[in-house]
């Protein structure tokens, strides 16, 4: 942590910080400058962050060194986590790819749409039970009825199911019939919810909040992580800037960013990260291109008359002609589908 | 509702469409131009808005035209929301000022805090039971400790408390101690802790999430009415822009504009929407020269003993003479604080 | 147009509109619901534009249907426009690499680099002479002299040249040596130099301002397209939002939007997207898989000594690897490079 | 300057940064710790911030120190800069108000506006002759002609002018007619034209670009005052964001920052700030009560028939009543008006 001090510093707030600082046992160096002058202190930064450094008379900005994250870091653990959900492997050589609606709503659809994603390749099913939505007067899910018709449309098709948790009392539940817990956008910063699922061993989907940098994905992987569940999957999803046109603005180069800061794996939601279906087919292809290590991708057979989100669905044939297009980009950069 | 049709739509796209609208029990028309045409619905654009209408063949994009929110709108009520808090008015002619730390630490602190603030002119106490931290590693608040202090100092001074409830699960152990809930920034489209509050009588602070839209905050605000609780604040706390230098970008527009859209009040918390102590003051000044009905200020005597935001805190004496300096604009708007 | 009108507007103020429409030679017709009221304009939509038709009294918001942009519309020519360079096509199967320094610097050393690109597939030169710099400490281009080099070394390797014009006066200047206007972001809206460059029959290259909307790029090139000189190639290159590590972020989904919204070709600057030398080559194999048109990438021997943008050039060993990689993808989608 | 080395960096790529820099004729010093080691360099940072120290092999990132602006900064001059413009004072305790209409579009109702706004107490008049529009098919300005009636009416009214200025080519056509140049928001960083409006005599009134940070507005204004001319007026016109119904964020918090940072007076213009005539009268009384040195206002007697930007005029009488209650929230802080 380097301490960069005012001009005009006295030797009596220099004092009065360096003292700070040993006080907590670290050892600080004041290094004097003809415009500037400094003070540096290498050790546990993490000690150092606590205290609000830039409130001392006499300090004029604090520069961090360190990362503020470490169980999730690549510097912890610098292989490839590879994360296996009974035997579908996410964050391998081969890219899975999870489907299904926005919201879990009658279990004729669940199964058709199950069939035909699974024909087409996907691994994983989607599907929202309990779903946040902005206004209340929007359909807000089937609740426990929806996870029962997940698990039981999973069993029949051989698919795995994600599906999101969206409060602390629901985590017991959704752990019964879910595979994998999603925790939406809106959630990332619940951290009650984070230390919740960092307590069950079942793997978790924790996507981007749409105002999140990176360093706050990490931060909040690290709540899970630091909570004793090692097994989660980011997924970007799309952030919200003044673009117009679409819905948020698909950041691609988190991947490749979150690949170089962390050894966890990272999927791909084009579905949200565009908000409108005839964008998801390049989205995609770009996302495979650049490593994404899994799409989280909303299918419906007829998405104009979706409960939630039709506008950003593609039908049954787009997916499975997408997914025969994907194959080919996966090959080129020497990934698999 | 405004649907615009795409060039080259066909007369069956247009058919199905106006059959689906009929279907809803409205009443559409169609309007033919030479470069583009439209498709209007006059009446309960609620019943449209479940539908994907922009997933329709044929369709370019759909254009709102009736706020999303109601019994938060200005339309729905026309004249300002007084809440009474305890004898305490907020939206009225005086400005309302809640001050306090961050965190609540330790009683004594607390006790001396809030005696200074009340001394000052302040009618309300914050401080913060359940922190929520963007790192695992730091303070997340004393919990009910934290409660039962923040009302055993209220007693004592005649102040009333407002303090963060971050849990679904913490909703009635909060209630028995506070006076009016606040939901953070992180929290504003926590849906089902909105729902929480919405069904308890006690007032509840609504903060803007950083990346929220005033639509977006007025949203859940209805969701809170919707559930039976009417006694909202509204809260800005700064947006998350490209902006350097500041933690945030406090969004001082956002006042008027709430005025225009919404009956309910709203107040200010410079602290967090500047994040440096040394703006806190202009802040408020500004905010109460717009129009503002209240400020959330943090009060520290000693910023960098602080276990949460010291950076942002002003001390008491600043405190004191700040709110000298706002009584003065007050009066300059007709006003009083 | 859809003129959106305030609950409790008089039938004087609704005459008072509709009488403005009709003197402008349109036909506007008025459609009275239940909660809200509205005046629709079908017809040149332009002639309204002019008018403010929000100060109006009794209008709430005006809904526009068309888009502002007409010569470069996907609507007004539903081809692909394919920009023959001397010819080297830009817009057709061949996708098409810019490389070069960010800066011209000494001849040898722009000689050294463009037989390098050359070799690994690049057909163009980038290269500035004239550098737009955030300090006017910074070093801010060799000018004319940098066209020269710029020009010999193009005819001593046969490749083409690209490269900026930054101020109106240097329009003939510049026009001397290139091939290709390069017109940057911070220029995107300096109406006065579009005017030019439209004025010239020589292609243009226009970069995305880096807080400008995908319709803004449009409505830019527009000008040109207005002045006479539909040779125009766009190019994404980063806009700016809240997200850190990353000095911009790449918005590819511009790509894909651009294609549906015009037919206009665009080419990706993977360099200035990202910022980081490290993630250029994940940045060009996502951008060739969305169907990127082109790239133009900051190659340099020795970034450690470049005088401007080292940081996110790559060397010329990492370009060739590179152009490798590139190849299988471009092949992957159906294109070439 | 401070240089994070990565995890694992080698002595030799030590050595080969420490060789850098002396050759420079500076003194890095290395100092190792346990997780991170770091390369200090405390001195003359300007010469360092040419070199991509960031692409050296074994560098993590690059941490600056000293502001990159000089002669605008506050360091350089502690005293408030007071502009004298023919006896007229902007930075001193007189907020300046200049107001008129957005473009000039006829020489009478110039005259006017111009005697409504001067008996209400505006000292200056604004008008565009040349206008930055987004679409070529609108109004661009009268051009010279425009500049003639402003020069005109300000002799005949007793007011200054200010006016804009968007192509060094008009420089000097400009300064013959006007009081001070306007840079507008568009042109920030059009860096020859502020070379060209620096090497004038004549005050600048320099907008903050809507993408740009407060560091880039001061850079900018060192590009001027670097070439001569050290009277300068910044001026925040609102940022874009992700915020809907304004058409910018007005950043007011910019004020006190830029006071902070720089000796240089900084005005308001709620106009663009907010393009809402209806939030002009809010921004305006924050402005005053945040500090603001002046306003400038865009007034119209028939916003419905101007030819630019009607939204966001406001008429005299409007006007007038502003001016009054701006009276009384200058006094409450000390200013007059």
């Amino acid at each position: 942590m380097i301490i960069v001090l005012k001009p005009g510093v006295t030797e009596q707030e220099i004092n009065h910080i360096v003292e700070k600082i040993e006080k907590l046992g670290l050892k600080p160096w004041v290094s004097k400058g003809v415009q500037k002058s400094i003070i540096g202190v290498i050790g546990e930064e993490d000690v150092l962050r606590v205290q609000p450094l830039e409130a001392f008379p006499g300090v004029e900005k604090v520069l961090s060194i360190l990362k503020p994250f470490k169980l999730v870091s690549r510097e912890f653990k610098p292989d490839d986590t590879i994360i296996d959900v009974k035997g579908v492997k996410i964050g391998g050589k081969q890219i899975i790819v999870m489907a299904g609606p926005c919201a879990v709503e009658k279990k004729d659809l669940l199964l058709e749409i199950a069939r035909e994603v699974k024909k087409s390749g996907a691994k994983i099913l989607r599907g929202g039970a309990f779903k946040p939505r902005t206004s209340p007067y929007s359909f807000q899910g089937l609740g426990e009825e929806g996870l029962r018709y997940l698990r039981e449309v999973a069993e029949q098709t051989g698919l795995l199911v994600v599906t999101e948790v969206m409060d602390t009392r629901d985590v017991s539940l959704v752990e019964k019939y879910t595979d994998i817990f999603q925790i939406g956008a809106r959630n990332m910063q619940n951290f009650n919810l984070l230390k919740e699922v960092g307590q069950s061993k079942k793997p978790v989907l924790l996507k981007r909040g749409m105002s999140s940098t990176v360093k706050e994905l990490l931060m909040s992987a690290e709540y899970i992580a630091s909570n004793g569940n090692l097994n989660i999957i980011l997924c970007e999803r799309g952030i919200r800037t003044f673009t117009e046109y679409t819905r948020n603005t698909f950041d691609i180069i988190a991947v490749p960013l979150v690949k170089e800061l962390s050894h966890l794996p990272i999927i791909v939601d084009p579905s949200h990260a565009t908000g409108k279906w005839g964008l998801v087919r390049p989205a995609c292809k770009a996302a495979v291109a650049i490593g994404a290590d899994g799409l989280l991708i909303e299918v419906h057979p007829s998405p104009e008359d979706a409960l939630s989100d039709g506008v950003q669905s593609i039908v049954p044939e787009r997916f499975d002609a997408l997914m025969r297009e994907l194959k080919a980009v996966a090959k080129a950069v020497g990934r698999e589908i």
